[in-house]
């Protein structure tokens, strides 16, 4: 059960019910997700966090899908359930195949072994990077 | 300091020497990273994890940058510093720009925090992916 | 489903009731939350883990809900369900309001966000403590 | 090593000066720390994260040194070497005093503890929070 | 909900049946659990996975009771609500007693604790081993 | 660098050397590890600490050894610098040949793998541990 009442689309104040519009707007969907109706208990709070997600997640020098898997390859290392639902179903939605889904659980997997068999090891890093200049 | 002895390239016997020299030609790299060279204490192990890493880590349905983005949005997440540096070096060496490595860092700031978030709130999974047909 | 049968507050051996009254006392709550209820299967360990939150959670140089905040803080950061949801409850039996509890959920988000961008950076403590003395 | 090059506060541009300039007016420090220098490798990343911050660690509902409180024990959490320095040192200079830490290291540790134990032992949540209305 | 279809014993191609017979026959079990009818979904990950897993996961020099509690140490360790509940059942079914479940309880919780204090206090190694030889 | 002044074991309080001498009785060593020479900043958190560990890390129903490998199957997992070199150098002294490491890091290794994946599966438990009686 949420820690704070999700806030209704209708019931929403004029400022709230701007960004909802935003929201579904932007993403091209017909309902406000839970996250940011829980989010709207404290609408300082959402639009700071909108506005965030807004800039970073569209296309740039990186296309969307990209991003989008950058976002289920941290939820799931993070094993938020919320996130790894949505950015799967983003995922989807942008193209990811069935064959696609399953190399990014391969490597998603393996880097969460590689990991900590690095930390076990107390390996010192030996291959850098340059920094970009 | 690590928790085995390094297994010099010169001192390594038969097996780990093949595994050393399949390690420098797949990655066209001069010298063994010292992650290989700890594995390498455990013969076994080491040839487990290479034909492993070797398998996944190739072009396929993504190609090869995609899965070391992946790599080191993980490596990230984890806080791995061996992993995030030569995934790092990994992403720069496949082509990532400057500009794509600073876009990969906000998506990953931005969903460490989001995930914190949507756990803080308890707020259920309704944005649900289609199982894939 | 828990991994242990629950303890019933009557079932419980005299040991046991006599921490599980001292816990309903010291919390001011009519009955035996169910993580005390399952620690109970194992009654030295139920011993040990209620006089360390006794002696731990009670008003020192820091108050009460602070204590409860720094709680719901780490349990959220490590993504405890049952545990954000009981410090929740507990900081806001002591009084945090709805805009504290908006401010406190911004401040957990921002740092998960930038711990992660720290260690993606590799930026070496510039910072530091000094030392208390 | 760092992964891009710190930006010096002689060398960078007009945009990162200025946003540099009000770190440490309103940090009230002489120099610039390494992780906004780092930052500044991608100036629209560092505005955005420099406004973020500005905007959420300044006193409000919770006063500044909860907030800096709340910072270290998520940044324990997660173990990010750079910010249990940096946020250590924020909380002593805002004059929380070695008792007081020495406080917030037994909360920290013990729902460290709690939270793995809830988790190990399966236990559904049954103290729940009234959301705030 | 699982994100991909579980692949039912009947339905399933030669390869994944072959594979589905092996886990039923390795594990001594009558139907095979839903992890392994989720990784179905991609039969090529099915396969490197349960080879991976076969081989690692029998007597070794550590036997097998004991590299289930390590499972499950980890498991706990990371939250995983699925793990934990297969390899309690998993450390139960080789002979781990209630008694000594309480003992592997309190390490886990002890060392999830004091893992947190050395980052906080941030105290460098001084007691390390000596690289096998 | 210490986020405390490491306590000297000749300019402990009577209190605390008593702490320190049990602990190099105990542990059977020459010298205080720095964690429990900087616990000592604060007396009465030492105290707790070492009380709560010298009961738990005895020989019980699990031995001596186990209850090292849980430590550091734990401190691995949750990539704890200062523990896993202890924790390593622990288990080594109790007896833990090269082989029987190099097994554990592969079972720590398999299992940070399979929790991620299964939380990205979504899949729900279905392998039930039976509560003990």
């Amino acid at each position: 059960m949420p820690t704070v009442n999700l806030v209704d689309e209708s019931a929403a104040n004029a400022k709230v019910r701007a960004i909802f519009d935003d929201i579904k707007a932007t993403k091209k969907i017909e309902r406000v997700p839970d996250y940011w109706r829980a989010l709207a208990a404290h609408p300082e709070h959402l639009e700071k966090c909108w506005t965030q997600a807004k800039t970073i997640m569209k296309p740039g020098k990186l296309d969307l899908l990209i991003k989008e898997i950058i976002a289920l390859a941290v939820s799931i290392t993070n094993s938020c359930r919320y996130c790894i639902n949505a950015h799967t179903a983003a995922c989807q939605k942008l193209g990811l195949t069935a064959e696609q889904y399953g190399e990014l659980l391969e490597v998603v997997g393996l880097y969460n072994q590689f990991n900590k068999m690095a930390d076990a090891l107390q390996v010192e890093p030996d291959v850098l990077p340059k920094p970009w200049t």
